[in-house]
């Protein structure tokens, strides 16, 4: 996104020219939203008795995406889309944005324009309307840091503090593609010498890594019909956000890993991925799937939901006493070592 | 705030127990506060009838400071602080702070702890509760992003879009020690080859540039008693702030030269200043004050309201038609030509 020579697109629009630029193709159709980008803030006329679910989160050029890796539109769709599985993780419905924008002077229009382009795609899909922000220089790379604001309903919330010994542990979807497309991306990136693919119908593993879907309705579905007890979306790995889940709600859990939903694509790359498959789909990070626990009373309300709303989930373990911990086991019910058990930003222990 | 060896703070504390830290060192204390920090989001119940303001601000290390320029509490003060000032400008009450953070892996603990210390001072003294954040790791210096959420009152609302040619354009408290004080910082840094200052109790102009006070109270009142047509926090500099306000408002204004408050630190310091005050106090930026503007038949009511709540506020200007733009008069009323006027994130016309 950035050519360190050439016509300085930022300096010719300037920044208010540029937040001009935003506001007119990110129009507010929503009623609530009574001042929007313009002001010293954005106003909102919350409906009565809704909850509001308030989630941030970041993007930054160099720690998570590279200019010659990730195409801008993904870039820009993957922005809100993390934000957005936060608030599906609350069993909310993401509503309202913040984006506070860095971004070096030598930026390409073309990288800025693709980057709002993927942005305005992801909220038009799931009705969220940019209400502000902020443009600022960086010195470095890119950086996009996003609020993203949710209703929720007073009763049916979706927390990680609500998982009791015996629930059901439930996945969305599948695991581990994001990892493996963020390592085929990365190899594909050293064989082409630095050249940005850009590619318009990325393949499945790819795809899942650049443009991760938020399971939106089915947080709504989980948290309206009172099925799920607990919640969190897999964003560090299936592993450490179990742990996260664990915390909160005082238990541990016993995985069975061979019930990890794995997607045909995954295991038909098996041969080129260097990690055996179990690292990706139990360690990777940004699948983006919701992990939530059931009481065993509800083991049939589920499956049936899942039938009538065409919800893909797989019963992956059981959730135990907290002195047992979080354990990972085979077939047989032994314990597997973990290389990689997941993400933490300061000590990088996994990607 | 950041040393280039020497014990790795974040690496000893992983990401998880950094949160920890912030979680536990920022105690939410309000009742409207369902779930703050540790969760996929946090959950606000707003009270009823009650409007929402947000607003997004960053504060970037080589861009907005410098670690040899600002001491670490002052740079998690103003972050708070210049979001706070955007809340003021909207006559609203400043509540909850979601917070994304990212830090080089080299950062010093002291610095880290020094900026939240300071953050945490500027939402003690505004009864503002940290509700959520995210933490990420910087290629480069440290980032700040702060989204701050305030609560209006229907039909008592300051926006920049409600002057009338007409009306007296006024401004609270004084202009220009900001930038004033940021280049005596600017200089003392120079003086002394790039050792951090760390005042204890920095002098008038520079503790207005490092731990800018938000017009809350003002704010409140003006927008309360229904006396302001239109407001705007003085962020940018006077003039290119009266501008976004003249824009939204389609009006002009004229601006007596000689009724800018200048405060007392900068007038006694002149002669160590490369500029003329009056650009100081028209161009320069980040002074927090609220520009706003009240129609002639409001201004003794205003002047009452004034001197009831003890608030400094002075007549600058008038506001006339569109046609007639802007414009800085001197005491005959003809225009004067200014040097920088404001700033431009990507034009750098000034700072």
């Amino acid at each position: 996104m950035v050519k360190r020579s050439g016509k300085r697109f930022l300096q010719a629009v300037g920044e208010f020219g540029f937040i001009r630029m935003i506001h007119r193709s990110f129009p507010a159709r929503d009623r609530s939203i009574l001042l929007g980008i313009g002001d010293d803030a954005a106003v909102l006329k919350p409906r009565p008795g809704r909850l509001l679910l308030l989630t941030v989160d970041t993007l930054r050029e160099g720690v998570h995406f590279s200019r010659f890796r990730e195409d801008p539109f993904s870039i820009g769709w993957k922005a809100a889309a993390v934000s957005a599985s936060d608030i599906a993780a609350m069993g909310g419905i993401p509503r309202w944005l913040l984006m506070s924008l860095a971004l070096p002077e030598t930026v390409e229009e073309a990288g800025v324009r693709g980057m709002l382009d993927g942005m305005k795609a992801l909220l038009k899909q799931y009705s969220i309307s940019l209400i502000g922000g902020n443009v600022s220089r960086s010195k470095e790379g890119v950086s996009i840091d996003t609020t993203l604001i949710g209703e929720g309903t007073p009763g049916a919330l979706l927390t990680r503090g609500g998982a009791r010994a015996g629930d059901l542990v439930y996945v969305t979807g599948t695991l581990g593609d994001s990892a493996a497309g963020l390592e085929v991306l990365e190899r594909n990136r050293k064989t082409r010498g630095g050249e940005a693919p850009r590619p318009r119908r990325p393949a499945g593993l790819i795809r899942r890594h650049l443009r991760p879907e938020p399971r939106v309705e089915e947080g709504r579905w989980l948290s309206r019909s009172g099925i799920a007890t607990a919640a969190i979306d897999v964003s560090d790995g299936l592993l450490r956000d179990l742990g996260h889940l664990c915390e909160e709600s005082r238990v541990g859990a016993r995985i069975d890993a061979k019930s990890l939903p794995l997607s045909p694509e995954l295991k038909g790359s098996a041969p080129l991925l260097r990690r055996p498959l179990l690292e990706y789909a139990a360690g990777g990070g940004e699948d983006y799937e919701l992990l939530f626990t059931v009481s065993p009373r509800n083991q049939k309300p589920l499956e049936a939901l899942g039938r009538r709303r065409k919800f893909s989930w797989t019963r992956i373990g059981v959730i135990v006493r907290k002195e047992e911990r979080i354990a990972l086991v085979d077939e047989s019910g032994r314990p597997l070592k973990m290389e990689s058990p997941g993400f933490d930003h300061f000590r990088r222990s996994s990607k």
